[in-house]
């Protein structure tokens, strides 16, 4: 009972994520979420004092460098954190002393990351520390830190030592070569160069202190210059230490050291500094921000994946863009895929359109890249890359390799096959144009990118003489569970739209822009030849399409693959493809990603071809359940979320949408320590304004049509379209359905459409013929409604609705300091899920205690634990609980707690959550304890309801057997090893629907 | 005239290296050759205080972690160099300031580095260093620096800091995580782990100084620890600072930062432990050492090389090898190859029997490793790894991975094709037990490897029932120009080999150690039929074979390859499979290294099939041409040299010999930068003992027909022969040709056999069949002799017999300094083989002097540089030259010197061979330069001989051009690029004998 499951110790208000407690287990996916940027750089939130195994990182937009296999990363820069302290000699270590509180906020407003801490040394004096950083939204070079130290209990000597570590690493690999370093009246400075691509970056730190009297020390251990100041301090009084620092490469400026030494030298004092950053922060909030109300968690939620994209965003350089994790891990080495121009650029594109611009740019930039690819693969014009870095040039790896010494590597044929991407990059500088109008750069840099582009496809599709069709073969679709299809459809479709806006801007530019058409035409060699060819694509490019029903095949052959049942893998916590090896999904009708769907919904917004309501119901009934939406790729809940709300399955909807948007804040694939999800993040922003605001461009202007998730009262957000500004305030009552009141206010308050009206823009360009699907027998999912008649949820309450395990370590830690009996946190991990007496057995070990002794001790320990459990508060709910407790009591199910602990009552007090229960089965009530089913059916009993009407939510294997001892129904939180016996296994409650959890019963 | 050359600033004299001047060029390799050790770990010759991009690195044995691609590497450990000065507040590097003298002496009897160095700071100070540091020998985990400093011309504040250095790195890759670090009473310490294969290290410093009075402080910068003294240093007063370093990892010891720790701090002082160190090489000399009289420059190469082995070889560990690169460089990763046991071993066998053992016990040790690859491959039996390191599993890279984004990846097939190896090691365990009588351990060890491996031929071999003949097929065989080739001679002859000496050794085992014999038969699951099945392949495996001419064929169809005249690529300067690629080298007949005549160097001791002297003749003529010896492998010529010397062509095996021993001291393959050439240096010590001392096994115990060089009058070595040592004393008179008498005494100077008689024990052994090679057309080598009549040899001064090209740049440096001019090195480069005049205008640039001015100045210059010419001494002499003019002078070939300078005479008087020189052409003697043939001409009219009688010597592409001008031969010193037109080029004249010459100019 006393387990965590995967509990994140997240508290989420408005602006602020607080982690209440700190978990080893968690270090690197919390170093991920704790986050800071400014655009120009991404620092991970690792501890200024560091951890053993840390993956501290900072990392700048466009400094890559030369790696084995992989071609190039995004560096790991000079770690400019370090910031230690040295009590009384003893070093400031997490993993070593106690814990006696802790707390990590992000504010999102502000950009600053805060730590407050109560930390027992070895030698046991306690000492208050608050931490604080942020990177400096108003000038990208400037990074901030400031340490307060308040000593507890003793007086004594404390050195805070502040470093810039130039030994930082890239999984190993150290990408630095040391130039030079030095001191200076400021302070320290560090000069390195990239080992290959040689970037220089110049570094410079100074820091000061207030409340002591402090001597200043520099020393210059080689590539770790620290300043270190050491000064007597006193109980009870506080001493602030900052520390600043400024950065610069040689992208920027041609003497980065000299710049990060001026720079330094003219800083004003942290306060301002962050008061200038903060202001900058609310200037792009005005812009971006997003207000839900009536769902804490999905506001905090959406806001923490806007700030992920924002923070990682170049404002001021268009050479560069935005990597897959962001400027948040080491994931997929700082590279660049179609996540950002598909994914992340409509957030841009709608609220911050000059990153749109420097993003799109980028590619502009790389296509002497793209069209070094297309040569080397014999084709002509630009083949943009899959993954592309500095240049534009192919940087995805070409093998997979085995860490042991007789594995098989495994080719990896995305760099070669994976073509869309062709497609995607000219769609979204069509978007960008169509949003902003902006002629002046689709002429200079949009027009190059969907002409050259086109001339690759132009070379790569083939013409089958036979069928008189343009096929695509041998690619691979944005479902990479398929390797080497023909025709796929997404690819061909994307080609098709690509080469009729390729005609089109040609056409636009020889009448606006004829001098620059003619130098694209002798530069990219385009001729008339080339569009006669380009045109004869368009008409008799190879589509699999049934006129009929409208169900798309997904590539040649698709609905001839053996079928599979995705509901029988549930439970499962890895992907198909690590299920069943990549052989055997290119055998099977499961998918990674959406990609039919995907190709409805990026021509939903134009209702080009194939896209229709129709063709959206049959393919989504036909491919949904088809996909790996759980495991396989993280960009897939996000779009099937937008479509479910199209198609009105708000449960559905909803759930996909809190699937995408807790991805990192509850790390749900496990991952999250490699990154942000970059893709996701920008997926989240689509969902909320595409799906839930059904935000549309109708009459040239955006439109909301909107259908509210049940229990979001209020959507507010603004849209940037074509120079100017709509405001959306959407509102729904409460309990009301799915209807919702949209209003979309232009510029000063102009009133916009209410909902929309039918878009009737239908395409002018439907391609004119379409093949019949040679097996198109349709199969529907199984969905026999047998619906449970629930009445009542029954909860145990520890490690489901609030977490003890600490307290009840800090009442065994004081028992056992009171006996002198060693004791520690190591020593409480062997407690978990053990019982009190065993518990009591395992700290004494052999020592001699009569058995007067023991019950003695048993007691003592739990009257602290009860002392405790007087300062839990709602606070301590587990994330989605409270949520979950009140929209059951809207629903009218009534609410038990069934809980082995005598405390059950207490805790219910303290969480504040006594007056949403309606019955309470403790301790007390049962003589036999879980599996027997005893308690649960006293708990039934007590709220007068059958067990076949009760379902019992719980997280220990034992209390998921009693609920099925009991008959009742059960929901697992937690890992499927322990409570897969569930009939619903949930990793935690946050974001937990009642609907879902009832509409998976009833599967 | 005053270009360098490829001069490596060596001089050898007979314990002593000593380098007379830093060439940054030169960094890398010269850092591999000052490598010293001591069996336990190695550490290249790194400046103290570090110089960019050098790559230091300390390895010890066993030290293995994980690494992409190349699967696992010997980790570079951290750094116990780091001794830095800071004169007054001017740290010392080489690469800033000024080197006003320079000398970096290895002495290889006390295995102690020194370098004296007289450096100017930037601002202008001056002072003296001398560094001592030696890794004891006596006690392997003490490591030990001394650092003296005198300032020449002021008084001021100096700091030493010396730090153990945790952020060291095998090419970019940091294999360390740090566990912890402190300081304590006596100094510093650190404690680090390896990421992936967790051995901990633990090292600890400690510092003390005398001659001033300082003030200690130490730094804890994380991963860098640092004591630092700071003194007052006053003008010729001398300030010793001495830095003792212990280290232990938890291969040796469970707590390695302890034991450091309790080391440390027990340690006598420096002057003791270099004593004891002293002591214990003096004991290894005693039986390793071979004293050559004659040939100064082969005395010190052969000491050398033994050297390069000694401090590689492990004392007191059985569990690790002599990697390829030893432990002095990064080449190869730190894998072990068949060059251990082939080319290092018998070395060790001979005269360090305990050190050969646990080489060997190694590959005991690692059979686990080979049976995974064995079974992992579905063989039986153990498949020793073509690279191994810790675990014996294998980890040849499997492929070579190109670094620009579209090369293509090279399959590395070694790892599954070259299988000799499982046949080379039972060859060396044999030979082992032949040496030493060791019965003990073969039982224990040896016997078990001999069996297991046999056991994987029995699955390896196919048997092909047309031609009723046990096949390999696609293997490589150790020339590894050709891949995937059949029946390749040297791996079917060595597997039947194997398989004879794997039944004897059963026999043997069987009949005196019973027990060990059934436990292997059950271990191995040997059986009966598995020696039948042996005896059956030893009489049917294919040979391809002529029994008439006794030539063999290197593979099936090698002889129906195209052929290719290896002459025709002279001058190259990289392999012929970098200039035809593997593709091609596949098709030619053109061999890597020795495989033939690999094969009848093996079998040449036990004179067993098909080693013959006709054989050996005719394998010689046909094969030796066709093999890359000068930049194929390294592997080959030591043993090309042993050959050639048994066919008594003593100038060729010269040549081959020279060619090996100054592998790494001349960098002459331009590789030595990786690391030692271990192999090289084994096959080193074959040439002199098996070639030139013409040891053999006769009686039962060694026995000298030696064939000893022309130049060498003494050989003297000693041989450990089953318990008992043997000492060799040859003696020849110089002149008397190729006879040498031998003198072998056994133990306190029992007398060995003069000479020996003719090994009549011939093989019992010999297969009964051979096959006729399909293709056996014989192609002798053309040497048509139309030998020149020579008379005498002209030779150019500057760049030839002396270098004055740091005079010249010291006579204008002063100059510059005396007219307020900036001049450096950096600016002298631009003078390099520009006149006098010339240089000056370069110097003075758009500065207005006046001719008269002008003439003053280059005046002035001369004027410095003739009284710098007055401190030159014999020592100034390119490593080479006296040699060769001895030998000149004792063939009764007249000399002269050639030289444009009007210095010449002072400078032949200074270097001491005025009486050596029987005319002098100088800037004197005639009016038109080089290229005009007439200082030539002029030099051979004094020496009374004909243009065609006279051989010119020339550095310089102009001196060349004088020389052919005046129809003489002409010898280039130097790069193609430069003296390519010379019928002979040579890199410089060390090693270089008068014989060679006349034999080139003969082709």
């Amino acid at each position: 009972m006393e387990t965590k499951g995967h509990s994140r110790h997240f508290l989420y208000t408005d602006w602020i994520l607080t982690e209440t407690q700190f978990d080893p287990d968690q270090l690197h996916s919390k170093e991920t979420v704790f986050t800071i940027g400014n655009g120009y750089l991404g620092t991970r939130g690792s501890f200024e004092e560091g951890y053993p195994h840390a993956l501290s990182a900072t990392f700048i937009h466009g400094v890559y460098d030369d790696v084995p296999v992989v071609y190039t990363e995004l560096v790991n820069c000079p770690d400019w954190l370090p910031l230690v302290a040295i009590v009384n000699g003893e070093r400031l270590r997490l993993d070593q002393g106690e814990i006696l509180q802790y707390e990590r906020k992000l504010n999102l407003r502000q950009g600053l990351l805060s730590r407050s801490l109560r930390w027992r040394s070895p030698s046991g004096k306690t000492i208050d520390f608050y931490f604080e950083r942020f990177v400096s939204f108003a000038d990208q070079h400037v990074l901030a830190q400031r340490c307060q130290l308040t000593p507890v209990d003793f007086d004594g000597v404390i050195e805070v030592q502040g470093s810039i570590n130039g030994y930082t690493e890239n999984q190993g690999f150290n990408h630095w070569e040391g130039l030079d370093q030095g001191k200076t009246d400021e302070g320290i400075w560090l000069q390195r160069r990239t080992r290959n691509s040689q970037i220089e970056l110049g570094m410079a730190a100074k820091m000061t202190i207030s409340g002591a009297q402090a001597s200043l020390q520099v020393s210059t251990a080689p590539g770790y210059p620290t300043l270190s100041m050491t000064f007597l301090a006193q109980a009870q009084q506080t001493v602030t230490v900052e520390k600043l620092v400024t950065v610069f490469t040689s992208r920027d400026i041609e003497t980065p050291v000299a710049a990060a030494r001026e720079k330094l030298a003219c800083l004003p004092d942290y306060a301002k500094l962050l008061k200038a950053s903060e202001q900058a922060w609310d200037e792009v909030w005005q812009q971006s921000d997003i207000v839900i109300e009536g769902d804490s968690t999905a506001a905090f939620a959406v806001r923490y994946n806007l700030f992920g994209l924002l923070i990682a965003s170049p404002r001021d350089d268009e050479k560069v863009s935005i990597p897959a994790k962001t400027l948040s891990g080491f994931g997929y080495r700082g590279h660049i895929f179609w996540d950002t121009e598909i994914f992340m650029l409509p957030f841009f594109l709608f609220t911050q359109p000059a990153i749109a611009r420097n993003l799109l740019s980028y590619r502009w930039h790389t296509l002497p890249g793209a069209r070094r690819k297309a040569s080397h693969y014999r084709y002509k014009g630009a083949m943009f890359s899959w993954e592309s870095a500095a240049t534009g040039d192919e940087v995805t790896p070409r093998w997979s390799l085995p860490t042991d010494f007789y594995g098989e590597d495994v080719r990896i044929w995305c760099r070669d096959r994976e073509i869309h991407i062709n497609a995607d990059i000219p769609y979204a500088v069509w978007n960008y144009w169509q949003a902003t109008a902006n002629d002046e750069w689709m002429q200079k840099y949009g027009a190059e990118i969907i002409l050259d582009a086109a001339i690759f496809w132009g070379s790569r599709v083939e013409f089958n003489p036979e069928r008189q069709k343009y096929e695509i073969r041998e690619v691979i679709g944005t479902d990479e569970y398929h390797e080497f299809v023909h025709n796929n459809i997404f690819t061909n479709r994307m080609v098709q739209w690509h080469l009729e806006k390729a005609i089109a801007v040609y056409d636009w530019l020889a009448h606006k822009y004829p001098e620059r058409a003619k130098e694209l035409e002798e530069k990219l060699q385009l001729t008339s030849e080339q569009q006669n060819h380009w045109q004869d694509i368009i008409a008799k490019i190879l589509l699999f399409y049934d006129p009929s029903t409208e169900l798309i095949e997904q590539f040649e052959g698709f609905f001839q693959l053996e079928d599979i049942n995705l509901a029988d893998s549930q439970g499962r916590d890895r992907s198909m493809q690590a299920i069943l090896g990549i052989d055997k999904t290119n055998k099977y009708q499961v998918l990674k990603q959406p990609d039919v769907l995907m190709l409805l919904y990026l021509m939903r917004g134009s209702a080009d071809f194939p896209y229709s309501e129709k063709a959206l119901q049959t393919n989504w009934d036909y491919y949904a359940p088809r996909t790996d939406i759980t495991y396989g790729s993280s960009l897939g809940p996000a779009v099937h979320a937008i479509l479910a709300s199209d198609l009105n399955i708000s449960n559905e909807a909803y759930k996909l949408f809190m699937q995408a948007a807790m991805v990192d804040l509850e790390d749900n694939r496990g991952n999250t320590a490699d990154g942000i999800h970059g893709a996701t993040a920008g997926g989240v922003w689509q969902a909320v304004i595409f799906g839930f605001g059904g935000i549309q461009f109708a009459e040239n202007r955006p439109v909301a049509k909107p259908h509210l998730p049940p229990n979001w009262t209020r959507l507010k957000f603004k849209l940037h379209w074509q120079g100017l500004w709509y405001d959306f305030d959407l509102h729904q009552e409460v309990g009301m359905g799915h209807g919702a009141e949209g209003q979309g206010g232009r510029g000063a308050g102009e009133q916009g459409g209410r909902g929309a009206e039918e878009n009737n823009n239908s395409s002018l360009l439907t391609p004119n013929s379409s093949l019949l699907t040679p097996n198109s027998s349709l199969q529907t999912p199984n969905s026999s409604l047998n619906t449970p008649n629930i009445q009542g949820v029954i909860f145990d309450l520890d490690g489901v609705l609030t977490d003890t395990a600490e307290l009840h370590y800090l009442a065994w830690q004081k028992l056992a300091d009171e006996e002198g009996i060693p004791f520690n946190r190591v020593a409480n991990e062997a407690l978990r899920g053990v019982s009190r007496r065993a518990s009591l057995m395992l700290i004494i070990g052999h020592r001699p205690y009569s058995e007067e002794q023991i019950q003695e001790m048993m007691e003592r320990k739990n009257r602290y634990y009860v002392e405790l459990l007087k300062n839990m508060t709602s606070k301590d709910l587990l994330p989605g609980a409270i949520a979950l407790l009140d929209e059951l009591r809207q629903a009218g199910i009534k609410i038990g707690i069934g809980s082995a602990s005598k405390n059950a009552r207490t805790v219910i007090e303290r969480l504040g959550i006594a007056d949403k229960v309606d019955a309470i089965a403790d301790g007390y009530s049962v003589q036999q304890p879980k599996p027997a089913p005893d308690l649960f059916l006293y708990a039934a009993k007590q709220l007068g309801i059958e067990p076949a009407q009760s379902v019992v939510v719980e997280d220990a294997a034992a209390g998921v057997e009693a609920a099925l001892a009991a008959g009742m129904w059960a929901v697992g939180i937690g890992p499927v090893e322990r409570v897969g016996a569930a009939h619903v296994v949930l990793p935690s409650l946050a974001g937990v629907k009642w609907a879902d959890i009832r509409s998976q019963l009833q599967k």
